[in-house]
């Protein structure tokens, strides 16, 4: 069994959207064994769906597709669908009274125009929806599996988790896939590929991805066998030799990422955590709490944007920006100090930098950043250089300084 | 001509990726006239690739791919495409010398396996890569385009913004294609169409498409021509029409974001801007700084996630957190006054919540928010009812404040 996942939407065939659904959806079905084939994604038009549905039920067992099934005009998923079909569109009186229920319990009167959310081509099952008014619709034929998803993301999310997932796992047979992440940072790609090649052996069937982001850069095994413990444990081979050369490197695994395992090793040491940022402008505080029941460990921060804030609330000394300047180790470190005495924490991490697109010199360019860390025993910082754009260098700045609290609690060199 | 986008990658197909390469791509497209047709997506396997090339260069004349090009073994997006066109690779000294300069200018070697980087299908054009080794290829045959870039995002921006569209637009012809995207917030998908429909009548060639996010709904006009005066006169009418139902939801136009608007609204007023922070915990900071040059405006802020830093540090009376909890009206005014006084500065946002998944209660459940706004003249707050995700519930908290303000400034009730 494999699958193809549809996309629909003229805003994500001219760029207007960056289509997330798809990934999800991909990461669910890998999940549960089955491989994603293709992906493909049209807009609205039904010309273009009608070609898209029909080579995919020919190349694919499993087809699921999302958008186009919310109650206005230009969504014409559904009428697509029944042409491909060849199928009629019938009212479900039912399906109609929830969602009148769910608008009454929120006090508002039900838009008209919702009326059309309760029809469905004819023999198809329907998977209810928690948080909208688009169920989501499943025609099986001939031993093909055709499933269309409303496109709203957390719509989308709930009906896949709760509804397309237990239902294709109760049919699914056949080979078995084990995929593993390494999540490494600190190190690029052509570096850790110096490591890891020299004595890289693969078994048939193993494949071995390194996918850079600004977080650092992940090691993707994808093992295939016979049955289960077979994938693993081929898998599982791999993963202890990437382990032995480049483990200094790896924070976690699969969907770790490196807020959650630093969050994790303050609740586990008891500590807390305050940040002080300028460049990332929140970026460090936001990607800390991020992670569910961060209040546990986080205190809080200081935006100090503008060097007054860094001198005012976070008592960084004049002279120390106005000999070094405010993107300077020595500022670092003492907004470091700074966070840490206001807030009264454990642990703080700063940032400061030049993001860009303007304010580099020669003697600082662009990309020029200074994460700092200060404990009861410690205050120090680090210089990166980083590259000229002003996301990326934002991206890396929060990552580069979590990894430098990781690095401190676990006291890696 | 009409465009296929090919994503190559094992990271893609499984979900562990998010592809924004193919909307950045798909944009760009569209901005010149070229629509594109199909997206797909593959992993790293030759049959796939294989496969997903032959079928765009027959039904599209221009196929652009990304991703398969880094140095490592897993990239193999270049043999697919010298099968697919029966070319042999060869050896390009002036690549290889480039790669060198620029690892030398870094004071750091040039690791060996960047030599696969300089080999390249007989007879294609290359595009210089000014952030990485691997150069796009471009290879032109039948009067089908077919171009490869690597799949780190910085570097295949770059390629496309530099030689690709110039490329192309030298080559185009054809049918003339404008979209006009209007964006609006603070009202929902539905209620917006019960504002539009009723008197909509839409011209031949136009389509109109509600897109919602946890931002707004954009509202995307699409008009085709025969020149591009016709489909500019086409969408104009359309947005016109949008304006006069629904102009004061909307904040802005195409790129236009409201952080991006509302900073623009300070500067041209000569104003500052602080925030105080609870449940977004810094989100709404990086919203603001993300825009370039927002440090002639923002001054910073005060991630107040511990009770004891909205009162220690934002001077939130006590009796207010007990009377009527740190999630309340009264604390989000007090918390943007108290930002407002500390960080000297003339407006001031505050956010305070429950962004979820836990801490809800009966009174208080998830996805209650409070935003609040402090200026010379005034001080109050909103409150709002969002979802259960907490994700969503902080991007929206995030946009509801910035809408706050939008409002203030431009005394919109």
């Amino acid at each position: 069994m494999e699958a193809e996942i549809i996309t629909i939407g003229d805003e994500i065939v001219t760029g207007h959207t960056v289509d997330t659904n798809s990934s999800f959806i991909a990461a669910r079905m890998t999940d549960i064994g089955i491989p994603v084939k293709f992906k493909t994604s049209v807009g609205d038009t039904m010309e273009g769906m009608e070609e898209a549905f029909r080579l995919a039920i020919k190349r694919c067992q499993i087809v699921i597709c999302t958008g186009g099934l919310g109650p206005t005009d230009d969504d014409i998923t559904k009428r697509a669908i029944v042409k491909v079909f060849k199928r009629n569109l019938i009212f479900h009186e039912d399906i109609l009274k929830e969602i009148k229920r769910r608008y009454t319990a929120r006090g508002v009167e039900m838009p008209a125009i919702n009326q059309n959310q309760a029809l469905l081509p004819q023999g198809a099952r329907f998977f209810p929806n928690k948080y909208g008014s688009a169920v989501g619709i499943c025609i099986a034929e001939d031993g093909r599996i055709f499933v269309a998803l409303p496109g709203v993301p957390m719509e989308m999310k709930q009906i896949v988790v709760d509804e397309v997932v237990p239902y294709l796992r109760s049919l699914k047979t056949g080979q078995a896939m084990k995929i593993v992440k390494l999540r490494t940072t600190g190190i690029i790609e052509s570096k850790l590929a110096e490591l890891i090649v020299p004595s890289l052996k693969l078994e048939t069937g193993v494949r071995l991805a390194y996918l850079p982001s600004p977080r650092g850069v992940d090691l993707r095994i994808l093992a295939q066998g016979d049955d289960e413990e077979q994938a693993q444990q081929k898998a599982l081979t791999l993963q202890r030799y990437l382990e032995s050369v480049c483990g200094r490197y790896i924070y976690g695994y699969d969907d770790d990422t490196l807020e959650g395992i630093v969050g994790q090793l303050l609740v586990d040491n008891d500590k807390t955590l305050a940040v002080a940022e300028s460049c990332t402008g929140g970026q460090l505080g936001m990607a800390i709490t991020s992670v569910p029941g961060s209040s546990r460990y986080f205190v809080g921060g200081v935006l100090a944007y503008a060097n007054d804030v860094k001198i005012q609330v976070l008592g960084v000394d004049e002279k120390i920006i106005a000999e070094h300047g405010a993107v300077s180790r020595e500022c670092a470190v003492a907004m470091a100090v700074g966070v840490r005495r206001l807030l009264n924490s454990d642990y703080a991490l700063s940032v400061t930098g030049i993001a860009g697109p303007d304010g580099g010199t020669d003697a600082k360019p662009i990309g020029t950043i200074f994460t700092g860390l200060a404990s009861a025993r410690d205050a120090y910082a680090r210089e990166f250089h980083l590259g000229t754009n002003r996301e990326y260098n934002r991206s890396r700045s929060v990552y580069t300084a979590l990894e430098l609290l990781r690095r401190e609690i676990l006291d890696i060199q």
